[in-house]
């Protein structure tokens, strides 16, 4: 069994979105497929893997460090000690041979892409969807059949006023979602709080609103916002200030019933430990956003969970970030909370299966083995031209 | 004033030695040339910059994100509000629109190459060496017209025994280092006790020994280690372990009176900012190395002496990692304790101008305006090649 070719491709995802802190305008993703030499109806398996959004031109760190790493090992080194299968574990210390400690960014987006390639191609090899081989892996074959997904949209754009950001909403929840998430921060309080209003508005009593402000805050800012974000009754107040700024979030979680959620831009376990010794976060009621396409990948952030577990943080508490099947996949199989999703934004990469629901704010995983990518019909092409 | 073209090319600079961590046989670097339109002798002034060690493979970040919003911007954008000069912190926040916080790793080495190359301009624009220019501009006036340097060397190779590691440490006290730095960690404790007892035997009463275990240990070990060395009179003892693993620095700083060193992995100021807040250092004993090129550049680590300074650390603390001129300017200027030097390796890009001896472990900056990365005949080709 061995790795037969590895592709590489730039793919725009041009939108005139903006969030608190950046545009999205200039934005690609790198699309990845690893080419086995398994066949199945006379084909042979790929397995496929797209960087998540928020970082992008992973390019240059793909072909030149991470990408001939693996093609130079020996076959066997890659696989499991039985060689039964693709092991992503030791695929991931080859790619990380020769890497230097801290400075977890931008290499552990182009080692996540490569991650999620690994871990479609196992499961392709198993003839499992990815949450069924998690389950049996690492959860005793215990998995989620539904995952509770929310809305991450309101963002600013040029010209969008109340009225439009309530039909955006609005697309969400006919769409069967209960919890939408809006931006903040990117325009004064006053004017946020009328977006929450508005939102808040449209939602109703069946369904529930987060605001993320993207880092942006001082801690005197994000003490300002908690207290006006008190009066309403919010799903979460997400990235108050900088992710790295651990004693801002411990000092806000010490004044602040509202729950908090942050940890999207902490790229591996140790920075996520970090999040955990100093931020003051509490397990009961914080959550935790860490993006494993963005962190090195599942093999990274199966080592976060057992650090998380012995931190005394539950599973439970985290939700991803990214809007990816991968993470559906990993939340589904390793019993997260739930995954973020992106409806309308980040295409053909955002949102899940084209043939499958949300219902009351959860959707099942696709049941076809790996992670499914094919059952997205305008990302389908885009991997068909890798080879 | 403007930018008449940026140009980036890829070096190798393949060695065959390894730390505890990393080999660094397949390294490359990226050089950036930023060309303007002001004249002198009838040719354009060109600011040059390159990535120090550790990181690569930067070109795909340089050229799809960096390099083209500098380009991008309106020239006066770039300027000083008088118009008289490039001026690099607009610059800094023209390259880092759009990117999000946290995850400071790559773009952190993207973007201090282009920082790099922006002060070499600016300097060479004012017709100043870049240290004296920066101490008009951030110590009234005062400069050190000599640096201290320290020669790192040591590296684990194949093949090479105490008599060859005493053979090389000999080659820096014959050049003028009074200090010099071996490797540990890549080897059984007692083995690295007899390189270090081989070491100091030839460097006798007038000489120090550091020593550099690349973030290699845990806790234990560190600590292990750290008995082991407190018999021998050591400069310091550097990045015992992982560079995020505060917690580690803080109890490793409880129990031993050896100094230590780290901060070449943390590449912003916030990262900075968690080792000094979490970390348990010493001000009056460690020594911090942050390196201003793989860090975002001069730039940021202005902003990193600033919150060094507001936390009761000296810039006399600091000795950036990298071994290149441009710290070089950086310690003289702005007043460090000094800068690494690599005698032998990383070349072309290793040391500092050819004609410019070491004296009593110290060194001065050289006169040239700019940087004088030209004064290095092995380089310049390279630096000439740019455009």
């Amino acid at each position: 069994m061995k790795i037969t070719g590895i592709a590489e491709r730039v793919v725009p995802i041009k939108s005139d979105i903006r969030n608190a802190f950046i545009d999205f305008s200039q934005m690609t993703v790198s699309v990845v497929g690893i080419r086995s030499d398994i066949k199945r109806a006379g084909k042979p398996l790929i397995g496929y893997g797209f960087n998540s959004n928020g970082r992008y031109s992973q390019s240059g760190l793909l072909r030149d460090r991470f990408i001939p790493r693996l093609l130079n090992a020996p076959p066997a080194a890659l696989l499991t000690d039985g060689g039964e299968n693709f092991d992503p574990a030791k695929a991931w210390d080859i790619m990380m041979a020769n890497e230097k400690p801290g400075g977890h960014g931008e290499r552990s987006v182009a080692v996540g892409v490569l991650d999620m390639a690994l871990w479609d191609l196992v499961a392709k090899i198993e003839e499992l969807p990815l949450y069924r081989l998690l389950g049996e892996r690492y959860r005793d074959g215990q998995v989620d059949e539904e995952v509770f997904v929310y809305a991450a949209g309101g963002y600013y754009y040029p010209g969008k006023d109340l009225g439009a950001l309530q039909a955006e909403l609005k697309t969400y929840l006919d769409m069967g979602y209960t919890t939408v998430k809006i931006k903040i921060g990117g325009a004064s309080l006053d004017e946020d709080r009328r977006r929450i209003e508005a939102a808040l508005a449209i939602l109703g009593e069946n369904a529930a609103l987060a605001v993320d402000a993207n880092g942006r805050f001082t801690l005197k800012q994000a003490i300002a916002y908690a207290e006006a974000l008190e009066a309403y009754d919010l799903f979460w107040y997400e990235e108050p200030g900088d992710p790295l700024d651990y004693r801002l979030h411990a000092a806000l979680a010490s004044i602040t019933s509202l729950p908090l959620a942050t940890g999207e831009n902490l790229f591996s376990t140790i920075d996520a430990q970090n999040l955990v010794r100093y931020g003051g976060l509490r397990p009961e009621r914080d959550f935790l956003q860490m993006d494993p396409a963005l962190s090195y990948g599942l093999v990274e952030y199966l080592r976060t969970l057992d650090m998380l577990a012995a931190h005394g943080w539950s599973a439970r508490r985290c939700i991803p970030h990214g809007g990816h099947q991968f993470a559906l996949h990993i939340a589904a199989g390793l019993g997260l909370y739930g995954n973020e999703s992106y409806p309308h934004v980040f295409q053909p990469f955002g949102g899940f299966g084209d043939d499958i629901p949300v219902q009351a704010g959860r959707i099942q995983p696709p049941q076809t083995p790996g992670i499914g990518m094919e059952r997205k019909a305008d990302l389908l092409p885009e991997l068909e031209r890798l080879f």
